[in-house]
């Protein structure tokens, strides 16, 4: 089974609570800097085109787009062909609002998912999705897609992995949480045992700096399919990370000469 | 639910392969420095009895001890009246060897598990035990016990955490493997992220030094129930570490003010 390359982006552009139109914007030229520095797939935070911490559910609405809202192809022109976004949104569902992830290519919305484990005031503003992730089959192959929370519940990245997720997109906002002097964020250390234990590289597009109080962690990553960090570092300005990584063929988790990631799983005991 | 403190200590002594006189000495000495120090929960590395790299089948089986070997009697008379150890061991089953840990105190080996994971030869010498860890009602409340390659596959600290384990024994011989430089041992980040997910502080013996020209990783320590390394640093002699944690109640997986680590799961989805 082969390897194969795949140039990666994490971006943390700009972002300001319900100004969309300048969120689309600092998206808009996120992706362009990724796509100039050959980026096949691009990961933007949560929430990239709202903000996160609105004061009503109003505002949360008013800066909600639905999954086929015509402003999506500010975004979507911008990719070349076979060139995959994933790009956190508020979504207008109707009756309900989500917290999801819009998977763009040149021709607009090819997947999306809705988040399904809520964290802190998220309940107030929107309801929960029915899936775990996802993995969307799209131009740089399955593509499994989680938000924030969701991976820290070992349950989701091996779920997506099990189900065949070449490389995981990560939007979050992560609120900068106490840790010990000279320790990485702990969302981070979950999401690299994540990676290691199931082979799933991850990219973690995190926000930085603050909103309305809310200090960001600033945990934008690039996480290698063994666990390791390939590159990290966006903590102001809209920089971007970008690496190349090797990724192993998603059916091969083996561990030469006797052992088997998967294959080594005993299904029937874990419940 | 009120939080309790826990002195818990991992040993790491010195091990020849072989030698279960000179390891079940090493082992008391072990033990006997640890309860000198306070601990009540007690975690030497796996196979501290027999050692780890094995020449063939029959070297296996001479260093094997049955659960009811009257040899058990030279670790558990050093243990106070409610302390507790956690001793890994070449078990002879009879028709089969498994590599096993035993759970021992004052009056004798009360609770035992046989490892369901086997890396590396291990299934050479070995056969899988039929359950993904264990939970062992002890004197120091409800004890998870799982070995070595068991903690990897993020299920096992998963559910013995949902059983209700308050802390997690975790005797390993982890081969030092390929890290970056200036990483922690990435069976370590996988401890870690596994204690933070489940709220699991988790009590890791390993061995150090070299053996047979397998050369172990040295990655004693004490995890606490938020993930932080409380200790660590065993990587030479027969010193030990001990630490005093805070445990939060094993039905305290509250996040305030919203959130619960396990309240907030959604099993039905992770199918």
């Amino acid at each position: 089974m082969v390897s194969r390359e795949l140039r990666v982006a994490a971006a943390s552009p700009p972002i300001r609570v319900g100004e969309v139109a300048a969120n689309l914007a600092a998206s808009r030229s996120a992706l362009t800097e990724a796509v100039d520095a050959g980026a096949q797939l691009i990961v933007l935070p949560e929430l990239a085109t709202s903000g996160y911490v609105f004061r009503d559910r109003g505002e949360a609405r008013a800066a909600a787009l639905t999954a086929d809202d015509p402003r999506w192809s500010d975004l979507s022109t911008v990719l070349p062909e076979g060139v995959v976004a994933v790009v956190g949104f508020a979504e207008d569902g109707g009756d309900r609002l989500f917290t999801s992830a819009a998977v763009l290519t040149r021709t607009g919305i090819i997947g999306g998912y809705r988040k399904a484990h809520l964290w802190g005031e998220e309940a107030r503003f929107f309801a929960r999705g029915d899936a775990a992730g996802a993995v969307v089959a799209t131009p740089i192959g399955r593509l499994g897609v989680a938000l924030c929370y969701d991976n820290e519940f070992p349950e989701v990245p091996r779920r997506l992995a099990l189900a065949g997720a070449e490389i995981l997109a990560l939007p979050v906002n992560w609120p900068r949480v106490p840790r010990p002097t000279g320790e990485r964020p702990p969302e981070t250390i979950q999401a690299m045992a994540a990676a290691r234990s199931s082979r799933l590289a991850t990219v973690i597009a995190d926000r930085h700096g603050e909103e309305r109080g809310v200090e960001w962690t600033g945990g934008t990553a690039i996480v290698d399919d063994d666990g390791w960090i390939a590159a990290a570092g966006v903590v102001a300005g809209d920089g971007i990370v970008v690496e190349t990584l090797t990724l192993r063929h998603p059916d091969d988790k083996a561990l030469p000469p006797y052992n088997d990631l998967f294959g080594d799983r005993r299904p029937e005991l874990y419940r």
